[in-house]
């Protein structure tokens, strides 16, 4: 809507937020802070951690480099890497106006799992350059994850970054979100008494997450899962594919579905939209009996949840106001936790895998209501960190 | 000295350091956390700290770039950033094992000056991957700390990333070293009772520091400066200089002081000492009346003050337990914070002329053992934020 007062305010610049904003007040000077662990106290204190105590430090390090992850905080430290390509549902804002979610990251990070989260925005979208880069700071970082990385760049990114460094790699946008996924899957299904094997899922979306969830969901055990992006049903008859998407059309649609959304959703059990966009209702309801709708764009969910009670048996969003809220927090701590504890060279499906099935367990007795646990549920890390440690060992990807 | 259990200890891997010696003990998983500057207390705060709340933050920053130093940490966070080629007195012992050095630097920049400092060692040694990286990083620092990178290297890295970057890039071996040396010749000078300008200094070693510290002390009005390598005096005649030797030629050794050491000392009124090594008696000896000696290498000065007390007025060195310890820890807090408080676009002379006049400034009445204030003196780093940030006003170069 244009206002009066529009091109005053174009010719004093872009209006101000207001610091008194509970959001804004919220991040005035950052959400974080790097403290020392134990105070310095005096001159005694800093000759043990500077000069000249440090130099036995560096020079045990220099000897045993696996004394790193015991004498330095590195084992215990995170870098949270982007480029500003992809944020949230903004888009490309670039790399400094990314930085507030990179630092939520970190303090999720902190306040879930105990580690130290480091945001690192970069000016550059160059994927030779980010890899180059990260790859150069693994010394600094017991874990990278990727975070708002544009597809398909970030399929790239994580892959050669991961080839280049003995530690765990991980954009959350895909894989903390197919973990979450599955987990609200696996006690759907439980709900609705199905195996997830014999579920038919359609996936609304082929960016980061679309692509994750769907490949996560197959590894899983699903069978039929058929991925729709702006132009409907991705399947072997689509002849305008990028590599990305043409990897997903060998592998996804075993029916060959073709046409749009309305052809996939007829029959379907499961509904995953991380495409933001609407769904209409009349191919809401051709859905199967007892189906699932998660609805993960946010603030506005691909089906609102009151169409979607009207034909779904459970109903999830991203949103904290609904039921049932998919929300990558349940699954990133853990994970991270998890692997750090194991000293794990990467994260491996099975990791993946045991992450999902923790998150699910956290849930005693599911109902349409409760598929996932709540965010702020204490147990959640816990279990996720032991289950993705143990997963680490027993695939021999673990040095701990 | 080979021992009979060489072999075993051999075959059992190095010996691993005692955990209860208080250094290790210091050191036991790293020396900094990154904490949350305001507690998550439940689903409210993570709206506003994540989303749904964060994006209108990033939304702010993206539509006015200049917000980023308001809403987030960025304005207040400085990389420390090695590659491990020159660490301490240690030298080329890599970046995983300088980190002890990096986390100790990160250390002080928060109990000086309140600064977030983020250790970066990177693993590369490659001038062009260093700079692009580090350039890369802009939107994630309000300044870069440069630490513990070999010359020549760090001359055309510092260049280099200064030209691509509107940050302070400070090279603390160079400069910080540099910016205490002129606060203790200042008050040098004023206890015995000469002008700095007068003063024949001799700066002893070449690397980082020595170059920086001879070019500062020019800057700052010494006219006869004379630098010497392991090779003798530096000068026109030298045929076999590389490159920031060459132009150190044509700078400085106005007198065209030919050979070693002692023809260099001889009638001196200053010796800097970043060298290593030892400087025989006899040339301290030839120094003129009055004489400073600043013998700053550690652990083991090149010159011991029970020696120099013998023929110097002033002595100085980089150790806690002798008076006038020349430690950077005065100097780069404080330059940092008045740079971060001002939004300086870069570190200039005049800023670090500033810096040494403060930190001189802080004693009121030099004596010769006491031309440096104590490292732990809190009046330091407000007295020297507070000159650079208005010399960074004065030349034009802040924006704050």
């Amino acid at each position: 809507m244009s206002s009066p007062t529009a091109s005053s305010a174009a010719t004093s610049g872009p209006p101000r937020p207001d610091p008194l904003d509970p959001v804004f007040a919220m991040h005035l000077g950052g959400k974080l802070d790097v403290v020392p662990r134990s105070p310095l106290r005096g001159p005694d204190d800093l000759s043990l951690a500077y000069t000249p105590g440090v130099a036995e430090v560096c020079r045990a390090i220099a000897v045993d480099p696996t004394l790193l992850d015991v004498y330095t905080g590195r084992g215990n430290t995170v870098a949270v890497l982007t480029d500003g390509t992809a944020v949230l549902g903004l888009g490309d804002i670039g790399p400094g106006a990314a930085m507030p979610v990179m630092e939520g990251k970190a303090l999720l990070l902190r306040h879930f799992a105990g580690i130290n989260g480091v945001p690192l925005c970069v000016d550059t979208t160059d994927v030779d350059l980010i890899v180059d880069l990260a790859a150069a700071l693994a010394p600094t970082f017991g874990g990278i994850n990727l975070e708002d990385i544009s597809a398909p760049r970030c399929f790239e990114i994580e892959r050669r970054l991961q080839e280049r460094v003995d530690l765990p790699v991980f954009h959350d946008d895909q894989h903390g979100t197919a973990v979450v996924t599955l987990a609200a899957l696996l006690n759907g299904a439980k709900v609705v008494g199905r195996s997830v094997g014999s579920l038919r899922v359609v996936v609304s979306g082929a960016g980061a997450a679309g692509v994750a969830i769907a490949k996560f969901l197959m590894t899983a055990g699903v069978a039929d899962v058929v991925v729709c992006d702006r132009r409907g049903a991705i399947g072997r008859d689509r002849a305008d594919l990028p590599p990305h998407k043409r990897e997903l059309a060998e592998l996804t649609n075993p029916r060959g579905v073709t046409g749009g959304i309305g052809a996939a959703l007829a029959g379907a059990d499961v509904f995953v939209g991380v495409s933001g966009g609407t769904v209409a209702e009349e191919h809401v309801a051709a859905m199967a009996e007892g189906s699932m709708i998660f609805a993960m764009a946010n603030p506005d969910p691909e089906v609102h949840p009151g169409v979607a009670r009207r034909h779904a048996a459970i109903i999830a969003t991203g949103r904290s106001d609904f039921p049932n809220q998919i929300n990558n927090v349940l699954a990133f701590p853990g994970i991270f936790r998890g692997a750090l504890d194991a000293r794990a060279s990467r994260i491996t499906e099975s990791m993946k895998v045991a992450a999902a099935q923790a998150i699910a367990g956290c849930v005693r007795e599911p109902t349409p209501d409760r598929v996932v646990p709540s965010v702020f549920d204490p147990a959640v890390v816990t279990a996720v960190a032991t289950a993705v440690a143990a997963a680490a060992r027993a695939e021999g990807v673990a040095r701990n």
